[in-house]
């Protein structure tokens, strides 16, 4: 099956020569088309906007385009394997952007891996975006990049890698909690991976009240008490977690624990610690393509809802169920930055897809092609937009 | 009507929110469907290409993809108005790509007017695009952005507002030629304009075989004898043009000339010189939207061929003409380069949709709309690639 996907997706590159095309929305069959659409009626749109730039969000494309912009240093799973090769990627991803949300999306791929460099293109490219999609950019640098140009830019910058899969995996611990009956405040959650994704998983669950959450990384559960041991970014996480200063592995981290939220590595999560969790554990293991544990295995462990990245098994954390519907939303209330509170509304949004009484152990997270995902998730965004 | 244009070209931007649309050329409508166009199965593309950078050509939209690029320093005959006010002008632009040549043209303004700057923009860019479109940068920096951009770059790089007009104006002067039994090598030529379009036509003129041709400017005639008064881009064309080292103001120039090409300033040609030129005149004013002299008054003052830059009177001088197909035929060959040979190939492309027994004194240049344009001058272009 996924050798067939391969050379079907490779098919699909040679026939169509990529996945997009840029049309026009107007006819242009005439010289009087031409002198409407080009010279000289151009130049009274261009007067307009010279005389308010914020016209450029009625009279022209940045209303409604956003850039997907990757420099190919982490594409996947597959590495840094430069801009060429990570140009399918983000074609697919902009295809998405206007399947699912009417985004129209731009890919860009850089030539350049300098966190400088790309801060000052991507700030130079500002005017003619609403807003600006990051991806398959390598940690650490995706984090630095990211906060500078939230704070540079006055359009939207996201970086979906990182925050995609923390707003999907919220919302289904909000729909999880439904059926055991608890609150997050009163849960206690693991996420295990210290890695760009696993930081803003805790900081949504943090924001969204959760007050008993430890993060583990490959050295361990991170703990504040380690000081300058850790890198900067461990050592700010820990100060917002592991309120009881544990020390351990992820199997210690599990003990008493009612959500594992893996962000980390194939295979990592043994069926046996399972048990060592609360009653009905949750469990979402998103490593791609191969998760911290198979479906079957947590199962055969006694947990109680499973979920992975994979579209081959129930509860799939799907980034297409947010990134459309977080910039339509966005670019509709012309937001200058997409904040906390809108990935918290974007994540209760997807939620509410399902209504309470259909929520079942392995339905806890809608389809990705289920009916007006976007259009909720836009709309939640929008009303939390300050 | 050039009230009505404006209106409702503003009333179209308004409408439609900008001209252009990124439309998916592949079907996403099931999960297989978006295994094959994203993950997993585009991961395989991606892994090809990471194998042959040169496959990007093939399996993504590099191959159709033209960037539209302007700084907004010199838009149209507006001036500097900054990016999103050009941003118009660019989306027409990419219009008229798709519209004429099926060629994908995305529009990119840059919140910088720094030469180096854009250079290093355009350079990182360059991994997404089959080529670049220089639009509505001011002189002398789009000279040197271009020129450094053709030397660094691996795709064609060209700069419209520099070599549109000169190509156009090559093919028409072309058809001109025939109708008046000349050779190009034995007329005399004045290009008055000693900006950056008039020096791409001096130089497309001199590469098509002009022996006397002078450029005049604002101070007069270029002489080279005037050494280091003149700035340096003019005594290069000095040194190649006037090479009886006339001295004098345009005027004298004309004397005995059989052809002027105007890109100046409104109004400068006078009607009671043309007497003073060769017999059968041809005129060619293209300062826009006023000419340096209407066509009624050429033609009053003794011109046998008049064009204009104009929709309203006979043989327009229009970009459109060119640029659609020299990309289409720079892409369809993958050139690395726009060369003067396949500048010319385009002129002899253009003035070769008019069999010579149709050709006119109202009549030298197709129409923008005539069937075929843009094949015929692909099809030149790619001749010409070496």
């Amino acid at each position: 099956m996924t050798k067939d996907v391969k050379a079907l997706a490779i098919e699909q590159a040679k026939e169509h020569g990529g996945k997009l095309e840029v049309v026009p929305k107007v006819k242009i069959d005439n010289k009087e088309d031409l002198s409407i659409a080009y010279t000289p009626g151009v130049a009274a749109v261009s007067m307009e906007i010279a005389g308010d730039k914020d016209l450029a969000y009625e009279l022209t494309t940045k209303k409604n385009t956003v850039a997907v912009i990757s420099d190919g240093s982490a594409v996947l799973g597959l590495g840094n394997i430069g801009p060429e090769a990570a140009m399918p990627v983000m074609e697919g991803k902009a295809a998405l952007f206007k399947r699912f949300a009417n985004v129209d999306s731009i890919p860009l791929v850089l030539d350049t891996q300098d966190t400088e460099e790309i801060i000052s293109i991507v700030k130079a490219l500002a005017p003619t975006f609403g807003g600006v999609n990051l991806e398959d950019i390598s940690a650490p640098r995706c984090m630095e990049i990211e906060q500078r140009l939230i704070e540079e830019c006055s359009i939207p910058v996201f970086h979906d890698d990182q925050h995609g899969t923390a707003i999907v995996v919220l919302a289904a611990v909000i729909n999880s909690l439904k059926l055991i009956n608890k609150n997050i405040e009163d849960v206690k959650i693991v996420v295990n991976g210290g890695g760009a994704a696993g930081l803003s998983v805790a900081r949504i669950f943090l924001e969204a009240g959760a007050k008993n959450l430890i993060v583990v990384d490959k050295v361990g559960i991170l703990n504040e008490e380690d000081g300058d041991k850790l890198p900067p970014h461990h050592l700010d996480i820990s100060k917002l977690t592991n309120k009881d200063h544990i020390s351990g592995d992820l199997h210690k981290a599990l003990e008493g624990a009612d959500i594992f939220i893996g962000v980390s590595a194939p295979g990592v999560l043994k069926k046996e610690w399972i048990k060592d969790m609360d009653d009905k554990p949750i469990i979402f293991a998103m490593a791609n393509p191969e998760p911290e544990i198979y479906p079957d295995e947590a199962l055969e462990g006694g947990a109680y809802i499973v979920g992975t990245g994979r579209s081959d098994s129930p509860n799939q954390i799907n980034n297409v169920l947010a990134f459309p519907g977080i910039f339509r939303g966005a670019l509709d209330a012309r937001a200058k930055k997409i904040t906390m509170a809108m990935k918290i509304a974007a994540a209760q949004g997807i939620a509410s897809l399902i209504p309470a009484d259909e929520i079942t152990t392995t339905y806890v997270i809608p389809d990705a092609f289920q009916e007006g995902v976007a259009k909720v998730v836009a709309k939640s965004v929008m009303d939390a937009v300050e």
